[in-house]
């Protein structure tokens, strides 16, 4: 029995989908962002981050999307998230990693600009790039993954649900994602899943 | 036979140290970033996003820290550089990720602030509080890693060598290592070893 703490619309987004997709006896326990409930004293008692997503496991709690996504893929082997083949396994972290370090971190300058400064004129000087960063993320990935139907090739992996995150952090910049034709396929293909369907709608998408 | 591209005193040092540590049959290339020779049209044909590190293997190119790091300790299982209980293994990923998301992120906030604005004011205001997020790092790590003389404990992992980047991110911010024990005696252990000294002095350092 795990449970996922989110925010809705949240990154917390794309383990969800993943517990869902796998049928995973789990419970969602929404820690509201914009009610301030991940800076509870009792949340940071969970995760002293005060950030989500958090997933609270029989050993311990993880964070870090790239760290979940990969316990969940290990903890059932039979649901074939992760490949076998060292290489895969290390396209698989390098584009999570990716996402993490510089898709979300890009976006993170639209409206989280107070991580990096506490000068008003700075935070909102950041966000006259952020739709740029994201066009570049887009293209490197349609250009170096979406080989296939998924973000790795012909097979669905822990990666997909949470490139799924950039198609919305692109349309919140107000990026076509028409203009990538993968990443729009690839965008369709995860809403034709009952998985990403169930957990969209917690989120109240 | 694995070549790794590289520059000075980046954060290729980390798996830099790691193929030393565990004798692996590598080359190092060096591109040098203050020369401009990660941008090169031959080296972002190597690696797209003109950036280092990147290991060449006989299956392809991987890059970012994360995933070079995790696939040496699965290519090296002898080396034991990977515990194998899932919790533990998701525990190096989310501290990787951290580092990677959170802590090297905030260090490039003090030389890189052109990937986040175009602005010369902006970029500037981008260097204030930079000292104070490494600070959040450094004891976010001394309270939740370290538990033992390594990043995960007692045994040495793939994390010890990215997280004696955070060593180096402190000091370029003025920081001082003393105020924090753990990171301090971290910093010691990773200095007395044979694998740490060889990379380093290939950086120069
Ligand atoms: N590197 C982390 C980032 C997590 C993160 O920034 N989560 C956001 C929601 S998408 C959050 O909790 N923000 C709350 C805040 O910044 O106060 C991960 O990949 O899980
Ligand atoms: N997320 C990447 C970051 C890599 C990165 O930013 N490398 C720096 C050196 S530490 C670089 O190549 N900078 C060159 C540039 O920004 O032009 C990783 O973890 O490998």
């Amino acid at each position: 029995m795990f449970t996922l703490y989110f925010s809705k619309g949240s990154s917390a987004l794309a383990p969800h989908i993943l517990l869902e997709e796998i049928g995973a006896d789990y419970k969602a326990d929404e820690r509201s962002i914009p009610q301030g409930a991940h800076l509870t004293t009792e949340f940071l008692a969970v995760n002293p981050k005060g950030r989500v997503p958090a997933l609270l496991t029989p050993d311990g709690i993880i964070t870090e999307n790239p760290a979940i996504l990969w316990y969940i893929g290990e903890a059932f082997p039979e649901a074939e998230l992760l490949p076998t083949d060292l290489y895969s396994r290390a396209r698989i972290q390098e584009l999570n990693a990716y996402i993490c370090s510089t898709a979300h971190v890009a976006f993170a300058h639209k409206g989280r600009g107070q991580r990096w400064s506490d000068d008003p004129a700075v935070i909102e000087g950041m966000k006259a790039k952020v739709a740029d960063n994201l066009r570049e993320c887009a293209t490197l990935v349609e250009t170096q993954y979406l080989t296939g139907r998924w973000a790795l090739g012909d097979t669905y992996s822990i990666s997909d649900p949470y490139l799924f995150l950039l198609h919305r952090w692109m349309k919140q910049a107000d990026l076509d994602i028409a203009e990538f034709p993968k990443l729009n396929a690839h965008r369709k293909s995860m809403l034709a899943r009952d998985g990403t369907m169930a957990a969209l709608s917690q989120h109240g998408i």
